[in-house]
């Protein structure tokens, strides 16, 4: 396996644009992520995109007015993890010298989707789809749990929106930049007990992309490549088998592929970006990532460790609550995020000498109790 | 590189299947793929699943139930070509030796998808779409040209769709099996003048299936697994670019990538299965994969030489215009009828020892008028 660097990045402002079309959001993030990376069109040898639904054949409709064709291009879904699985099929294609260089895009306009303004139904055929549970009441069950096991309150888990809330205020991208205090996430609109409108993340249009290319070849592109030190993609296991809702062996096993890929720990990691859809998800996600042992999620949320300026910041960007969620365009704008950090070029937000940093992303049913798709990748400068 | 070869395939019977879901449709492709490869759900390493439409997590979907868990699961579209580009990501991933063992599988339900009864719209956002040709309509002007550039008659595009339906009938998987003459052909329902409904592929529901897995360990389950010689996939290349439009670029350029990865040129392939959306179509096909020279595809069909018993047959299994069409499923489902020829297992439509066989196939606005993705597989005993 070659060595693989990140050279290049992009995205589009998050937000709600009905008027943009999702190619239009799609091309602003691969000219961002082209001019980034100083690579010509006629370099990239291949390309994947994603989108959430009907991806249908979106890398073609965007590249085209971009001046990128004759070459491999592929669209992935895999529910909220379709921008991971298109970061790591460009990574495959280069690590494994079928490429030098390619592209990943990940977009979506939720205010146009065909499932705009709709409840993101869990897949069909599913167990949980014949149950009626929609994503906020998953969660809700989830929540109840964990307050019932590990002792978390509603404060804790509005807390972590808090957090999330200030990032966004921090980073010019964010779909919402504005504080929010405890009660008021709390007082806002009950969607499923005990969630409340601002412990979900909102509905977002936008893109993001990212230029990989062999680590041979990447100081023709810049002085700072960014590694990608360790790639995990997993389907399956089923958490309804477990005795434990609250502990999700897809995520805990993709993790631990990633950080043995990449020979480093939960304690390496400088900064972590993760599929925090709703508040109390965040908690989980420490947890499973190995940021501490299992039930101590709570404690991180009480020491403000994960908070910018703190141990390790997570969800600076403002996460999935405050930057927003175009599903697939979160799993290549996780990784955006996380090369900002590595170069210090991460504005107010910035985690003060990053060298490694976490990427997560996560699909499907994602509370575990259905078989989605959980993408990591571990990058370093 | 390593050599990786099929070892198992499956499929459907293809026809109208309102009252069976896609999922169920794509269980009996993979049980009966498993149990062509004599292996065991727990091998398998890694799986690609494509849909034309709303792909989703249908990978997941579909293996859940038959034990496949905890594994690399990617959701493939690209248009027509997404069955062939599950095929290849299994293929890559395999030939690169970050697996040993995986599954491709293509699946369409055409009389219940939401695109089910509907003509297939062109990609939004394009040229085309904005110009409101649909694929007969790209294919009716096709065949214009053909006849005005190449002498192509009538006649010639209905004896075609003749050959296909003929070996439709010789193939116990065929949505239509009953012979047609050149005149019931020609005088069954215009559709978009001079292309009338039996020169048009049919709505179908089906599914298909391929595993995959690396030489070495390819004996352990078959005492014929089939090599795979030559693999490709390419998207862009405008045709409209192009002084001709009946010469696609993009076909072209897929094929000669293909001849050349697998060290043999069009004289060496014993049987083809193509993309025969529209009758006049396979013409053009011969062309850009060299069976015949530029223009001289009509000789080919005057001559019978791609009839079962010919020189070399071109859908043996009935094409997508017999055997029927579900999009995504025919990427995967035409390497199947590949794989039984080069075994000797195609019954009544076997071509006699044959020892290489080609599996083509082109999706999205697939006239070459825009650009789709065109997949090509070149298979070896």
């Amino acid at each position: 396996m070659r060595e693989v660097a990140v050279i290049g990045v992009g995205q589009s402002t998050f937000g709600k644009f009905p008027q943009r079309s999702v190619v239009e959001l799609g091309r602003e993030a691969v000219l961002a992520a082209l001019n980034d990376a100083s690579v010509s069109p006629k370099d990239i040898q291949v390309a994947y995109a994603s989108r959430l639904y009907d991806v249908g054949t979106m890398a073609q409709a965007i590249l085209k007015e971009v001046g990128i064709s004759g070459l491999e291009m592929v669209n992935v879904e895999n529910a909220c993890a379709g921008g991971a699985t298109a970061f790591r099929g460009v990574w495959k294609d280069i690590a494994t010298g079928l490429y030098d260089i390619g592209i990943a895009i990940g977009v979506e306009s939720m205010t146009t989707s065909p499932i705009a303004r709709k409840l993101i139904p869990p897949a069909k055929d599913d167990l949980e789809g014949q149950l009626g549970l929609t994503m906020p009441g998953i969660f809700a069950i989830l929540a109840r749990r964990q307050m019932h096991e590990y002792g978390a309150t509603l404060e804790d888990f509005a807390m972590i929106s808090v957090k999330n809330h200030h990032h966004g205020c921090l980073n010019p991208f964010a779909q919402y930049r504005k504080e929010f205090t405890v009660e008021e996430i709390l007082n806002s609109r009950m969607i499923c007990d005990p969630i409340t409108l601002l412990q979900c993340c909102p509905n977002t249009d936008g893109a993001a992309a990212a230029i990989l290319c062999s680590m041979k070849i990447a100081k023709r592109y810049t002085t700072k490549p960014i590694k990608v030190i360790g790639s995990a993609l997993l389907s399956g296991d089923y958490t309804y088998l477990q005795k434990d809702i609250t502990i999700s062996p897809l995520g805990s096993k993709t993790a631990k592929m990633a950080y043995e890929m990449a020979g480093v720990g939960p304690e390496d990691i400088d900064v972590v970006e993760l599929h925090d859809a709703f508040a109390n998800e965040e908690m989980l996600r420490y947890e499973e990532l190995g940021l501490c042992k299992p039930g101590e999620g709570v404690r991180l949320v009480r020491e403000k460790a994960t908070w910018v300026g703190g141990k390790t910041p997570v969800n600076p960007s403002g996460g999935l609550l405050a930057l927003g969620h175009p599903l697939s365009a979160s799993g290549v704008r996780n990784i955006a995020e996380i090369v900002w950090h590595l170069r210090g070029q991460a504005g107010d937000r910035q985690t003060p000498n990053a060298k490694i940093g976490l990427a997560h992303m996560l699909g499907g049913a994602v509370a575990g109790l259905e078989a989605g798709a959980c993408g990591i990748h571990i990058l370093a400068r």
